[in-house]
């Protein structure tokens, strides 16, 4: 059963003590460029610099103590890794993270930071589901997907929940589209609360696989990663398809140099450094005939975890 | 006579409709390696994304009606320029700003895109200041020095008004010190509100023309403009001095390394841009021994305003 506008509140009032109520942000700049009110939802301000503890933190925080002692588990390079760790060390238990042996330093050391257990596999799809099956065999671990779990998804929800609670009165909600799980729970949540509230998702045009997934009826496998927004490089999943399918107003497509423009123009003008991904909706609003003109338009900017050494020449 | 606390609060009330009340961020990861706990009060979300505007904008609505309508005048290519432009923007009054021929493209930018009229002249304090007195001289406009005016002092200690208002019990704030405009401000207001609370200067060491001026007890002039914190190359002024000497407890000086890496560290951990200035107190807090282990520890975050280009090369 997908999760309902219920599970999301269920959720919020799991997960509350252990993340941030982020701040959203508005920008005179952005609203003139744009010809609209922007409110984003800073959750790069938040827990691990992304949404993603959200969701995890409702994973953990949702299984029995019998099987929460065995542990968590999942496959991940990325925030959902981290997110999952600290979710784990918050209940005070394991957390084995899987994760390929060409993963950057600085994503092992945030997951060993958080008391993660990483175990190294081939840097492929398949040696990943296959450890992590081994590790659920040998340890009865739950696994926590990063998307493709009901509970994930209606964490990921709370963060438009409380978007709306703080900005009621959106003519539309923009997120960023990966694997689904912030849309779908997005859209859960905002379509629980409002009905008639507009909800878009965006996506990079070289990981246009949502908008092919819609168009063709079936989830649509992500191409190889080559955007620059590294959260969105993956397919919809089973469960996240179907809430997408149903609920979404449309999948926007932005170019490479628009997400770097959107990227740059909210670190020059408000001051915040957001990921590529979080950049997408703003590039889409940007860029593409949204009909969104003088409207109140909520964005969730999804995390801030960009590897700023690159900004920073030794 | 130097401005009270009075002033600073009457100041706040006339200044409030026209600026953001910012917000005050922390982030446990920071907490975790200065042990204590530190209260950022984000400038840099400002209006004109500094501090500035607090007090041009306390100096334009200050004016009477007729002096008003002959409008301002000051000479900066830096924060104050766009701050005094756009506070006379709201007043529907005229500002000129002198500049030195050679300022970057973008400081102009900003100053003319709040409709200020620019005035060029050689890059040196005596043709500026020149330039200035002949505005001053052939229309009767008001002069609003960038730091060395009480109405500007008054202005800029609003900011650490809001910080006690919304964290009242710090044991010390720690605030960037260029002309002194936002030190003095700061000590007025926070001496003002909490005589217990300790308040510390922060300036670079290849500026150290405040920590030299308390020293020998005169003010000393900035030495030639090297230091990264573009925002402090300036000297105390006449009125600035007096109150620091007065209320400070100490300048901290950091290095130049040390800025960078505070300024690196707000934006990996924080997810917030800060200009080089606006890391110098961090930076205190990281590198020198100012006896805040344990404490509470406001920080006046001084501004935003980066040329964001250099982080984005073409």
């Amino acid at each position: 059963m997908p999760p309902t506008l219920a599970d999301v509140r269920a959720a919020h009032d799991r997960i509350r003590p252990f993340i941030h109520r982020t701040p959203v942000l508005t920008c005179s700049a952005v609203n003139a460029l744009v010809e609209a009110r922007v409110y984003f939802k800073c959750e790069n301000f938040q827990k691990v610099g992304a949404f993603k503890i959200r969701g995890a933190t409702n994973a953990v925080q949702s299984l029995s103590d019998a099987a929460a002692a065995r542990g968590v588990v999942t496959h991940s390079s990325g925030n959902h890794a981290a997110a999952l760790a600290l979710a784990a060390h918050r209940r005070g238990i394991p957390a084995y993270i899987v994760m390929p042996s060409n993963a950057p330093p600085n994503k092992r050391a945030a997951v060993a930071g958080y008391g993660g257990t990483i175990t190294f596999c081939e840097p492929t799809q398949t040696a990943r589901e296959a450890a992590c099956a081994e590790l659920v065999r040998a340890t009865g671990t739950t696994l926590v997907h990063p998307y493709d779990d009901e509970t994930v998804i209606a964490g990921q929800g709370t963060a438009a929940l409380e978007l709306l609670e703080d900005v009621p009165d959106l003519d539309a909600i923009l997120a960023p589209v990966g694997g689904g799980g912030l849309l779908s729970g997005t859209l859960i949540a905002a379509k629980g609360v409002r009905p008639d509230v507009r909800v878009i998702g965006c996506e990079p045009a070289l990981a246009d696989d949502a908008a092919a997934s819609l168009r063709e009826g079936r989830i649509v496998p992500a191409r190889p990663p080559v955007t620059v927004a590294d959260g969105l490089r993956t397919s919809l999943g089973e469960k996240t398809f179907p809430i997408i399918r149903e609920l979404v107003e449309t999948i926007a497509l932005v170019d490479e140099t628009e997400i770097l423009a959107a990227l740059r123009l909210i670190l020059e003008r408000m001051k915040v450094l957001v990921e590529p991904s979080s950049a997408v909706p703003l590039a889409a609003l940007l860029n593409r005939p949204l009909n969104l003109t003088g409207k109140r338009v909520g964005i969730i900017v999804s995390g801030g975890n960009l590897d700023v050494s690159r900004l920073f020449p030794e």
